[in-house]
């Protein structure tokens, strides 16, 4: 029996103990756009700190601007050939609406479903699922070996939900700690199906901006002023409701400047993959796509930008009538990038887009959120083979070469201020309703990665 | 000294306790709108109720499917000529948002400003403080006579600011009890300026009512979603964003089917009364105005149709980030109409609109909270003209007839369901801030406004 057998056998053993300690990272409620749980967040960061110590590793909650970072180390045995550098995130959407969800998001719930148990709770899978995964694999290889089969550093950030924005200057203030590694391990991203491995090999990259149009310097009587005052409701839709032209284009000034086309290869490969999008869109109740029309569905999923108005306020929004002029208005907007593309220009090229559609009157405020590249993997690394050969052993069934439509903006920041790749081997399902209520990850998915990350460390110690 | 000048004496003498009696009424948060205020709204009711009572009415709180009316009737002296039917509502509107008031809604506090004291409070002109000057205004000739110098019947209910939408049915179910009288008197407009009184000749209808466009089954994140699933927000925004061209012109299809254009008499009058609106939006932080090109301020204030969206939601509207994709949204659309115009048509016409201009998936929720047609009231009417003569008596020069942009929808229902014709005699301003933060009603307008509606009553026991 090999060591990585052994420690499989190990995982499969105590799997019950990874499940319960999956549970109680989701208890906290460590969601990091909203001030009131700061505290939250720390408790989540120091549940991974104090995770990590007990494996041996050199861990630490390290201070930011903003929510902290957990940092980790482990020299691994003597004369380690490779040193992981693994990445994840604690921190998790806000849960609203709340009436949606059928259990609280943060009271882990296991459900049965068509693939065995899963498990209901914000954060799930995104990301504390992913994350117990492979701190799970560490520590049944700790367990069975007493030490790590790889040189490792961990960095598990507390802001990936709302742009990394102080994680960013964190990499970069603590570069010679991280840059010597080889590669960055992180499991945000999906399978391609429950039975189907996937690594993902592109990245859309991300502007997140508000917009608040301000009109009149207080709210107005619509009868009063109705015919004479300007409306910064009917202003602010006016303007974004120009978005999208009718053939599912960005008409933000320059948005498609250095955009590519996908290969001929890349759209063979992603055709063979038999995507229904007639499926995926059906099962959430919708009949056509509203993307750019004449493109393929994965191509518009993967390697094309979008626009999506993410929320949207102003008024009086309560039951009944409140027949009001609203002194302004305001939206979320968000757009995803493909590679080429220049989140400065997207952001100037939006702010123009506004300005030139609202009157006079309207003074428009920007809050820039957030902003990542998009970004491209090298296919032939390495880690790569390597975990596309775990992953084959693991599933009986060659893992598929994907693009991802989500942003994970630090991949960015890794390459620039580290000068390392990511490997994105990541085990979601498409229907996980990540970022929605009810927000689950089965079970099963959360064993086998488990088992995957264990074998991508016996494989990779064995170099 | 006539007897009207000894009721105008004893208004002055008292004074003090009709402001207390104003001030104690504005206390209670009667919200329509907010069904937890329900309590609150009948307190109001019975508020007017007890203190009808007390001068001598057959008072009564009377149910209806939504919040109460209180209704009052008095014989007057034997054999009165006259019989006024008195209405007003004791509802108010929502008072958020809440962080914008200088003192609570609901305490009514006294400040001193450009025209001596005011009150500020919810209410506090729309319309509890209109009211109590003809409560007050009764109490004095009660208290000096022993009686009302004519015959009274009064109505006043809880639903105006919600589309009185029980109150309607409650007046056609109890037509006979209140068809025999005379005129509607009504004090929910306003004044000129502070010294020159007003009488509103023509009151624009609305349509209120809420879109709500659903797309996906649930919340959808927008990295793995966006270019592909429908976003009902940009769904939304670019179906509303079209509801005015470049001109200020509604296109809801027949929008304008039935309106006139003033004639050139009326035209010549409103342009007499030296409005400014460059001061008008001045006072609001505006420079230019949003309606119809091509049009005078006052006939587009007056005797245009508008459309304001009064609220529109979806998605996430809290601090940060969420890159979601939301499973629906929504907006409150008013429209103000003149008369001509047919609120059923303006309701088909803007179903119409929205459905030509959403995608197949789009579903459409329509809810019609209120309408009303737009209306003018006969300038040569008796009571019209007595209600000239008190106004220029009290204030030293003539009333100016004008138009009123808001909407009074009992208006209609008083004319079909009773046949009767209303007196608009409003002591209100401009700068009021009907509907918004920091409401407040001059007490000279309120002092002024007693005394104008004594006057009313006695004039009117003359004839």
């Amino acid at each position: 029996m090999s060591l990585t057998d052994q420690v499989l056998a190990r995982i499969d053993a105590t799997f019950d103990a990874a499940q319960q300690r999956w549970i109680d990272w989701l208890r906290i409620p460590s969601i990091s756009a909203q001030p009131k749980h700061a505290a939250d967040c720390r408790a989540a960061a120091e549940y991974a700190c104090k995770e990590l110590a007990s494996l041996g590793f050199d861990a630490a909650v390290r201070e930011t601007a903003g929510h902290p970072v957990v940092t980790a180390h482990h020299p691994g045995p003597g004369g380690a050939a490779r040193h992981l550098l693994y990445y994840g995130h604690y921190d998790v959407q806000p849960a609203d609406p709340l009436e949606l969800w059928t259990s609280p998001p943060f009271e882990p719930t296991i459900v049965d479903g068509p693939h065995g148990k899963r498990v209901y709770a914000r954060g799930a899978v995104d990301d504390k699922g992913q994350v117990q995964m492979w701190l799970s694999a560490f520590r049944a290889w700790f367990e069975e070996t007493g030490t790590m089969p790889c040189r490792i550093s961990v960095m598990i950030e507390g802001e990936e939900e709302t742009g990394s924005v102080n994680f960013k200057p964190f990499v970069e203030a603590n570069r010679a700690e991280f840059n010597q590694a080889d590669i960055i391990v992180i499991s945000d991203t999906g399978m391609w199906d429950v039975n189907t491995p996937a690594i993902s090999t592109s990245l859309r990259g991300m502007v997140y901006m508000d917009v608040i149009l301000k009109a009149a310097s207080r709210d107005l009587h619509s009868g009063m002023y109705g015919g004479s005052a300007l409306n910064p409701i009917n202003a602010l839709t006016h303007a974004l409701g120009q978005l999208k032209n009718a053939e599912g284009r960005v008409m933000v000034p320059g948005y498609y400047d250095g955009v590519r086309d996908i290969s001929t290869r890349q759209s063979n490969q992603w055709s063979a993959l038999g995507f229904s999008e007639d499926k995926f869109l059906g099962d959430i109740g919708l009949t056509e796509h509203y993307g750019e029309k004449g493109r393929g569905a994965l191509e518009r999923l993967w390697a094309r930008p979008t626009c999506d108005i993410c929320g949207i306020w102003g008024g009086y929004s309560g039951p009944g009538t409140k027949t009001v002029i609203a002194s302004e208005a305001g939206a979320k907007v968000s757009f995803r990038l493909v590679p080429g593309q220049d989140p400065n220009a997207v952001i100037a090229g939006f702010k123009a887009f506004m300005q030139a559609r609202v009157p006079t009157d309207a003074k428009l405020v920007f809050t820039v959120h957030g902003q990542g590249q998009g970004l491209e993997i090298p296919v032939d690394s390495p880690f790569v083979q390597a975990a596309a050969a775990v992953l084959e052993q693991e599933y009986g069934k060659p893992a598929v070469m994907t693009g991802c439509g989500g942003s994970i903006p630090v991949v960015e920041t890794f390459q620039t201020a580290l000068g390392l790749d990511s490997l994105l081997m990541g085990f979601g399902l498409d229907d996980d309703q990540v970022h929605s209520p009810n927000e689950k990850f089965e079970v099963t998915c959360f064993r086998h990665g488990m088992r995957s990350h264990a074998r991508l460390l016996g494989r990779l110690a064995a170099k």
